[in-house]
C-alpha cells in the first residue's frame, strides 16, 4: 500500500494536441477513464495517467512511445487492468496506453501448437477461439487478463504445476523499444540457442524495458481424459503434505491447489455449498483415461494415509465444475467476508520442502491478525496467497496488512523462496526486490538504463525510479 | 569454419607475473595447454589463449576477472570443450579459465527435486551422485559436457521433447559480472516473478555477459518405467510424419530421435549392428509401466499406418541399451565415415510442420554435395544437425561445408526457425543471427555493452567484437 511518489511534471499540452491530432476519439482525459487506468486490483492508491490512449497497431504503439519520448512523458501499458500490485498505476503520470483494442488472434498454426496474438487478446478469448482445434492455452491466473499483461507480469495460476508459467510458455514477442523502434524476439522453432533470451527477458519486465504489442504462445493437445478431486484433511500440514508427496512421487498433477478453512467458509456462505470447513485440495488430472485413474488413485492413497476426508472425483465435465466451484469462488467470496472492505492480496513461493513449515508459521501470524485473513493456493508449485480485508474507515489496518505482508515475504526469503511467484513487483514490492536478489538488482537497473534511458517505460516499477535521479530525460533522448 | 579475428594484443607481463604470483602452478603457458583451450569439437580453426588458469571457487574466479579486467585482457571460461561453434576460441587472445576443478556438487535437495553444482560438474557426474536418490537430471547433449557450459550455451539434445532444455532446466545461478561482482540470480521456488529473469539472460549467453561458477537445477523423479522403441522408414518423409503426429497427439514422449540411411551406415560399420540401411526412429517413453505400454502402442499405431517397420521396443534395462546403441554412436561413427576427416557440425530446428519439407530439401542439398552428410537429430522438437566431413587435404571441402551450412540455415529461417537449435552462435554462426534477429542484435549488444562495457567477457561471441570498436577498455573499466 505505497502511495504513489510526487514526482509528478505538468502534462505538456503540446503533447496532447499531437496525440488527439494523430488519434483524435482514441485519446481521452475524461476523470472516469483516467481513475479507470489509474488502478488495478491491487489495494494502491489510484494514481491517474495524464492521458489515455488507445492504439490499434504496433506502429501505431511506436507513434505514441516516439511522441511521449520526444516530451519526456511517461508510457504505460494497460490491458485488464487486473494486475496486483500497482504495475498499471500512472505513479509518475504520463500516457497510459490502453491495449485492449489489439485483440486480434493473427495466427493459430494447429500442427505446430502455437497461437500469435496481439496484446489485447484475453486468455479466455483464445481459448474460446480454439474451440474445436483440439488444442487449449493452459495459464490461468483467475482473472481474465490480456495475454500482454500476463507476459509483462510473468503470471502463471492454477495449471503451472503441469504446463509451467508465462516464462515457459512465450515463444516470442513484438516488443517496441523505448526509442519507437519495433523488434522481434525468439521465434516459432521449440528451442534456440541464438542468442541473448530477450523473450525471457521481456517476459516478466512488467512494461519497464518496452511494451509487447504481440505474443507468440505455446498451446497443447486438449487431454484426452481430465478428473478432478477434492479432499478435506484436518489440518493445513495434512494437506500440504499430501501435495508434497504427490509432487515428489512424479504424478503429472495438472492442478493442486489449496483453501483453507476460513476460506472455504467464505465460499460457503456466499455459494451454500456446505462444504467441511477444513482445509480442502482440489486436484485435477489430464492424460489418458487410464492415465488420469492411476493420477487420481495415488493422490487418494496418499491423502488417505494423511487423514484426508471426504474424497470425491469426478470425470464428467459437469460434476468436474461442481467439485472446482469453491475454488473459482475463492477470491471474490474471500472479498465479501466484510463487505466494503478493501482486499490486500500477496503471494510468495517457497521450495516445496518448507511449504508446510511456512504455511503453518504464517497461520500464527494469521491468528493474531485483527483482520479476517484467508490463505489458498498453487500449492504444487510451493506458492500461496494471503487475502488480507482492509477497513477503509480504520486507520491501522493498512498498517496491520502491511506488517502481515512483511513477515510472510520475509519468512519466505529466509526459505530459500521469493517474494512473489507470481503478482510480480510494481512498486508494491520493490524493497522486497532488493532483499531477495542484492547485487543482482543492480544489473536489472544496467539493463534498464541501457534499454530505456529516460526511463519513461512504467518508470517505477521493477526498478526504482531513484536510480534515474540526475538524468535529464531530454537530453538523453534522441 | 570463420578464421579468428586477427586483433590479438601482446599479453601483459605484468598480469602473468600478477596472476603466478596469486594461483602458483594453476597458472600455465605451456604450448599443450594453450592448443587444449584453444579448440573445441568444431572445424574452426584453433585459437590458443596466452595463458591458462585452473580458479577452484567463485572468490578466485572474481579475482582473476578483476586482474585480467585492469589490464584490459579478455577471460573465456572452458569447461569440456565439447562446444561446436569456437565457443571457447580465444579469438582475441586472453586468458582461459579453466573451471573443471570447480567440480563440487554444492547440494541436492531430494525433496526439493533441486541440486546446486558448481560449473564444472558434469552431466554424468552429477546423475552418478544422483544414484539412489530416486532422481535424475535430463539434460543430454551428447558429450559429458560441464553443466556451466551447458548453461551457458543453452544445451539440450535428446531429452528435450519431453523435459526441455537448459533454458527450463536452471533454476538459478552464480555469476561473476565484468567488474569481479559476484551476484545470484534465480533461486529455489518453482516459480518467481520478482523481477527481470537474469537467470534466463545468462542461461545462453556464452560467456559474454559474465561467468557463471554454480548452478542451481531442476532435477526428476526417475521414471518407475521406460520403455524404448525403434522401427525403420522407407523414408525420411515416413519417420518424421510419424513424429509430426506423435507429438501433435499430445503423447509424452521423452526421446524421439531420427538417424537418416548414412548414419545408420556408418554406425553398421563401426558397430556391426546389422541395422536395415534405411532412415530410423529411436523413442524412449517414460511414465507409470501402463502409461509407457499406452505411448508406445500409440506410436507403432501411427509409424505402422506410415509403413514403419520392424518395429522393435523394449523395456529392460539392457535390451534398451542395445536398441539405443545406434543412436549413441551416430556422432562417433559418422566422424569415421571418411577417417582423417574433420566434421563440421551445424543444427537448425524449425516448427513441426516444416520439419519434413525442412529436411527433404535439405537431402536434395547432401545428395548434390561432394562429401558425406550424414542428417540425424532431436526431431521431437523439430531439430535436427548435419554432419559434413572435410577433407583437410581438399581445399575446396570448407567451403563447401560452409556453402551447404548457409543453405540449410537460410532455409530454417525461410520456415519460421531459428539458425541453431541447440549448439550456439558462438562466432561461427554471428551472420545467421543477424539474418534470424535484425534489429533484436542491437538489443543485445545494448546488453553486452551495459554489462561488459570494455569487451573482455568472451569478446566476438553473440555480439561482434565490431561493436566496441573506439570504446577505449582502460578507460571504462573502473
Amino acid at each position: 500500500m505505497n502511495r504513489p511518489e510526487p514526482l509528478r511534471k505538468p502534462f505538456p499540452a503540446e503533447l496532447l494536441a499531437a496525440l488527439q491530432a494523430r488519434f483524435g476519439e482514441r485519446v481521452t482525459t475524461a476523470a472516469a477513464a483516467l481513475e479507470h487506468h489509474g488502478k488495478d486490483e491491487s489495494a494502491h492508491e489510484t494514481a491517474p495517467p495524464d492521458a489515455v490512449v488507445f492504439p490499434e497497431t504496433t506502429v501505431e504503439v511506436a507513434e505514441i512511445v516516439k511522441l511521449c519520448g520526444r516530451h519526456g512523458v511517461p508510457v504505460i501499458a494497460f490491458g485488464a487492468g487486473s494486475s496486483l500490485e500497482g504495475h498499471v498505476l500512472a505513479i509518475h503520470g504520463g500516457v497510459s496506453l490502453d491495449l485492449t483494442r489489439m485483440n486480434r488472434i493473427l495466427a493459430v498454426n494447429v500442427d505446430d501448437l502455437d497461437a500469435t496474438v496481439e496484446a489485447g487478446v484475453t486468455r479466455l478469448q483464445l481459448n474460446q477461439h480454439l474451440n474445436g482445434t483440439g488444442l487449449f492455452f493452459p495459464i490461468d491466473p483467475g482473472a481474465d487478463a490480456t495475454l500482454g499483461g500476463m507476459a509483462a507480469t510473468r503470471a502463471s495460476g492454477t495449471n503451472a504445476v503441469r504446463y509451467g508459467t508465462m516464462r515457459e510458455n512465450v515463444m516470442g514477442l513484438t516488443v517496441v523499444l523505448a526509442d519507437g523502434r519495433v523488434i522481434r524476439t525468439g521465434g516459432r522453432a521449440r528451442k534456440s540457442s541464438a542468442g541473448y533470451d530477450l523473450t525471457r527477458l521481456f517476459v516478466g519486465s512488467e512494461g519497464t524495458l518496452g511494451i509487447i504489442t504481440e505474443i507468440t504462445l505455446r498451446l497443447y493437445p486438449q487431454p484426452e481424459a481430465v478428473s478432478a478431486a477434492v479432499c478435506a484433511f484436518p489440518s493445513v500440514d495434512a494437506a500440504v503434505r499430501t501435495v508434497i508427496q504427490t509432487i515428489q512421487l512424479g504424478v503429472p498433477i495438472a492442478r493442486c491447489e489449496l483453501l483453507d478453512a476460513l476460506t472455504i467458509r467464505a465460499v460457503n456462505r456466499v455459494s451454500k455449498l456446505g462444504l467441511r470447513e477444513a482445509p480442502m485440495l482440489f486436484c485435477e488430472f489430464h492424460g489418458s483415461p487410464a492415465s488420469v485413474a492411476e493420477q487420481a488413485q495415488t493422490v487418494q492413497e496418499i491423502a488417505k494415509e494423511l487423514g484426508g476426508m471426504d474424497f470425491e472425483w469426478a470425470t464428467q465435465q459437469e460434476d468436474r465444475t461442481r467439485l472446482w466451484l469453491a475454488r473459482y469462488e475463492a477470491y471474490p467470496a474471500c472479498r465479501q467476508l466484510r463487505p466494503g472492505n478493501r482486499a490486500f492480496s500477496t503471494d510468495v513461493c517457497v521450495p516445496i520442502s518448507r511449504l508446510a513449515e511456512c504455511i503453518a508459521e504464517s497461520n500464527k501470524d494469521i491468528a493474531k491478525a485483527s483482520m479476517p485473513v484467508a490463505l489458498f493456493g498453487h500449492v504444487g508449485d510451493g506458492n500461496f496467497h494471503l487475502v488480507v480485508l482492509i477497513d477503509p474507515d480504520n486507520p491501522t489496518d493498512a498498517d496491520e496488512a502491511d506488517a502481515l505482508n512483511r513477515r510472510v515475504v520475509e519468512r519466505a526469503l529466509r526459505m530459500g523462496g521469493t517474494c512473489t511467484g507470481e503478482h510480480g513487483i510494481g512498486y508494491g514490492k520493490l524493497d522486497f526486490l532488493d532483499a531477495e536478489h542484492g547485487d543482482a538488482v543492480s544489473v536489472m537497473s544496467a539493463i534498464k538504463k541501457a534499454l530505456d534511458p529516460a526511463n519513461l517505460m512504467n518508470p517505477g516499477k521493477v526498478v526504482r525510479a531513484q536510480e534515474f535521479v540526475g538524468l535529464s530525460p531530454d537530453k538523453l533522448l534522441k
